[in-house]
């Protein structure tokens, strides 16, 4: 059997992609033969990461043979997970999502906490372990605090989140807010994506209720940036839903300077979203005020409106 | 809003129970207001370890209310769980079994380890938070390792659990294995039990493949005391099959002494039984040497064997 196989979710973003490069490293240190891997492409904030810390990105990997042991960063649901990862051996999970469509044959270690991000879990993990961490993967954690608290803007943000960076901070040698701004400009720049990157880059589907719900979300300078190609992007989210027989595609475009969103809402349950948001949609969309976090406002105030 | 619950699975056995009461002491020195609650009778064995070291049983609890905030140990299974607990806003979960058939719709505080008891977690969990366990907490934790691992015998039963165990009777100020004989010994004192008791006092349900399947365990010193009736407890068991639709019922009579068990099989696919264990049952009945756990060596097997 291959070595473990340490991954984060489809899509990734900088925490998935970060995560599974630091645990693998904490693993290796501890004595466990471990490899991070990635289900997907990196994205240009990942790779602004990567590159200024001088981190190679994992191996691609899209698929799991059956009993091939793996653990999961930063996610937990079988539909975002590997292709295969039912009949893979699961030996823990480090994660910091709701628990959903995840289920094991045996004990494993999972350690979840209702923080931000993964890798302010893995700190602890450093930590527990009496293992010391080196500038680029404190860098690589630092990163991911940023980039899942929007540089602690997002309501996903925790206090222990805030703690974490700034311990990072020191250990990376940069400051969280001039490096973090950036990234955070690296990963918002659209003008050299596709109409198929926007929509995939960072997608996640979800069961909500008896509904199939994908979500989209990409941050931007300025939403107008998108919302100018609104059309050509209808087009092709049409093309999803009838693909993957989704019930909704709720597209959300956030802009990082202000902390607001609009998101745009197709499929037969789109009416549900005013009411998650108790906003009227005009010509599809709606300026979700203070909304920036996928996990914590939208999620939610779907699964509720489409629980109804 | 009331407290938040802590509770364990129903038909609780020492583990369930003395989790409960030890997690919900952890939480309020922590400065959290959490009562420990059971959702089922007090068995033999956990009575014999609760008036030991002087400790009142929790109050009973069947359901729980639309929100109400609560705390999992020893379960997370939600058909192993408090009626309503769908409903229930799960706070966290403290578990060392396999994970199935739980969800949640926020991010929650998830602390699962393969190790046999989760005693041994909570132990780790007061050294985390630096509070002291004080000897009747301490008599807990070390009755719920020696029922859980049959005094280490179980191939349930890690270092981590002797290291905790050991750690723990000096803090109790008792010896393991003259304390333990004791307790498990009242515990497997079946005399007094009618055929409802063998067959609700330690019985969990569980999905496997398609199919619904209940597995009952009893400790006995003698198996022959509890088969000695197996007629009646065919008949008892065949009501149950038919009430709740099970596919197979799977009754253990564990030798606490020899550390074997035979079982019982009934049910329309009872014949997998044979594959799972790969030997003859002859009059519904079969010796599994070896066979102590029901999670590590039973649930597997017979996983194992109806998803073909």
């Amino acid at each position: 059997m291959s070595n473990t196989f340490v991954f984060g979710h489809k899509n990734p973003d900088t925490d998935t992609i970060t995560s599974a490069i630091v645990y693998a490293y904490l693993k290796n240190q501890i004595g466990h033969s471990a490899e991070a891997v990635r289900l997907g492409d990196v994205a240009g904030e990942t790779a602004y990461a990567l590159g200024f810390f001088g981190v190679e990105a994992p191996r691609l990997v899209t698929s799991v043979e059956k009993g091939q042991p793996v653990i999961l960063v930063d996610h937990n649901e079988f539909q975002q997970s590997a292709d295969g990862i039912e009949e893979a051996h699961i030996l823990e999970v480090i994660d910091h999502h709701r628990i959903a469509n995840f289920e094991t044959a045996d004990p494993v270690y999972y350690r979840a906490e209702p923080v931000g991000c993964t890798a302010t879990i893995l700190l602890k993990l450093f930590k527990e372990h009496g293992v010391e961490v080196p500038k680029e993967i404190a860098g690589l954690m630092l990163s991911a605090i940023i980039s899942d608290s929007l540089l602690f803007k997002s309501p996903t943000c925790t206090e222990q989140d805030v703690k974490a960076a700034r311990e990072l901070e020191q250990l990376a040698g940069v400051s969280a807010e001039e490096y973090g701004l950036d990234m955070l400009k690296a990963g918002a720049d659209v003008s050299s994506k596709t109409i198929e990157d926007l929509l995939t880059l960072d997608a996640k589907e979800f069961g909500m209720g008896d509904y199939k719900v994908e979500i989209a979300q990409v941050n931007v300078v300025d939403p107008q940036d998108v919302l100018g190609r609104q059309s050509e992007i209808e087009a092709a989210i049409h093309e999803r839903i009838s693909e993957k027989e989704l019930d909704l595609y709720f597209f959300v475009v956030t802009d990082i300077l202000n902390n607001d969103s609009v998101a745009l809402a197709l499929g037969k349950m789109a009416n549900k979203a005013e009411d998650a948001f108790n906003v009227v949609f005009t010509n599809h969309t709606a300026v979700l005020k203070g909304v920036v976090s996928r996990k914590k406002q939208v999620v939610p105030a779907l699964t509720e409106a489409l629980s109804n």
